[in-house]
């Protein structure tokens, strides 16, 4: 692993991802990991997937917030913690923080479905409310910060929630040690932060490849610029995928990601119902992402690739195709 | 296990599913078991899923077919082997033809879906259409078994069949022995008599419960009336189970199996979407039967309970909810 410069501030480390590890063993699933003959035969490629789906809370967003919850000392435990989130993210914190038996207070937007407020609440997490604008979220968790003295555990740009990501990746490659190219979704880009990382510390010689929608291209256009350029309005069937990358995840994609392939919504879409109808499991639309690079990137054939599929919540009644049918 | 009376045919033993398990090995998958805090707490019992939509082919149906195949006779493997199919034992058939390089002929209804023929005929099987009758299907393969010598190879009314898809309990009770309970759908009974033979040899306490959708129920009524009574017309979404429960998987059933429970299409359709959103897998209709059982059978709670998930595969544009949506 490559060391940051004299100055920068200090990243993401092989040390935390192995703490993270120890941290949260029994507390979140060892996920399995799928193959397919079919699938194999119609890319050319050699595939596995690792099966975040299956994560508790269905989502790898599990390992990052009881990473940062357990890490907690035991007096900043006593204070709970906060995040603002629409997504998996609140429901992991809450979760966590339920299984350390601290509290937890999530800020969402007023217009979150009630499946959401309800996968957040079960846990005993308390929601505070707010305009649906990222500013409005961001004045709200500050204002709960100061009320409370909680720990902020935000979704991405955070080391412990990096590396809690960064699990998945070590499990990865302890059941599947011959794997040639690592692909990972970015959102917010903890999860390609993290696997990047444990990826290259276990195995130095291995490629880990980013894969976005083409309609939330940031971290193609910010890898480009050298600086995070942010999509002013994301537009991609894959909600999970809409945020900006954040700083810290950046730094390290920059250090350890050879490439970005973006892909698009139909591809997307295409890949998802491969899932569903060869494998045999429900997966988010952001998660088939990964597994819609191999649709176009020819140079990916023949290789052993492991794939992270990083969630399965979604709403059965709104199925891209059936809605297609429908259209 | 008890022994049949003397002068009955010689049944479904342990020794032949032993031999089963043997043959098949390397040959199908070891499926998966899932469970889930939430699927507990929702039933109030402790719930093991055995995922055979995870086998080859998206069914259990795997099992049997290979045993079958792999047990002929060289003699009897040159002149291949034949069925009439119109759903996931005539694909199954032909993977396993394929495996061992013999000819497959399965006999297909005229209006069977392109989608099953093509997951026949990917494996290089021989299509022979008939007329959509059950006289039409069993004449033609007399036909077709007259021609060409083949073995057949029926999808439940064949001991090596039901010993094959015996296997899938062997697996289960090694991966958790504690199971108080299995349950177990039933079409053809090929499934439920292999797996109640399998599980009173392992464990000769445990509880072995058939269920099957009130519109297939011939299964129930037959067992009451102590003799195979057809139901003229199935009328249920289960399109897996609405086969005629056979003459030898019956002889076991009656044997072995301590209860029967008839559940309605309305729990199924709630018992798959429930599978789909919290285990975050696809299953069809048939496979969520067994499950389905839990929301009225409240004798079921508290217990430790096996659900064998027999298949995946199913039309994803036809979805069950979407249907309700759209009517």
């Amino acid at each position: 692993m490559s060391t940051p410069p004299s100055g920068e501030a200090p990243g993401l480390t092989w040390e935390l991802i192995e703490a993270a590890r120890e941290r949260i063993t029994g507390k979140v699933n060892l996920t399995p990991v799928l193959t397919s003959n079919t699938l194999d035969a119609l890319t050319g490629a050699r595939l596995s997937f690792k099966c975040e789906n299956f994560q508790k809370g269905g989502a790898f967003k599990a390992r990052g917030a009881t990473n940062a919850v357990f890490a907690l000392s035991e007096a900043q435990a006593r204070r709970g913690v906060a995040t603002h989130s629409s997504g998996n993210h609140g429901a992991a914190l809450a979760r966590a923080a339920a299984l350390r038996g601290i509290r937890a207070y999530v800020v969402m937007p007023d217009n979150a479905s009630q499946a959401k407020r309800a996968a957040v609440s079960r846990y005993g997490a308390e929601i505070t409310g707010c305009a649906p604008t990222q500013a409005a979220r961001e004045s709200t968790v500050r204002q709960v910060l100061a009320a409370t003295g909680a720990t902020l555990v935000h979704p991405y740009d955070d080391l412990l929630v990096m590396a809690g990501q960064g699990t998945a990746t070590v499990e990865f490659l302890q059941a599947v040690p011959q794997l040639d190219v690592l692909l990972c979704p970015i959102g917010g880009g903890g999860l390609l932060a993290g696997t990047a990382v444990a990826a290259k510390a276990i195995k130095p010689d291995i490629r880990v490849i980013g894969v976005e929608p083409a309609g939330a291209d940031d971290a193609a256009r910010s890898l480009h610029a050298g600086t995070i350029v942010p999509v002013e309005t994301p537009d991609t069937i894959a909600d999970g995928l809409r945020a900006t990358i954040g700083p810290k995840p950046f730094a390290e994609i920059r250090r350890h990601v050879e490439e970005i392939i973006t892909v698009s919504d139909a591809a997307i879409v295409r890949a998802m119902r491969q899932m569903w109808e060869v494998l045999k499991i429900v997966v988010e639309p952001s998660a088939a992402v990964p597994y819609a690079a191999l649709f176009e990137a020819t140079a990916l054939r023949a290789r052993r690739i492991g794939i992270i599929v990083s969630g399965g919540n979604l709403d059965l009644d709104h199925l891209p195709w059936s809605e297609a049918n429908r259209g």
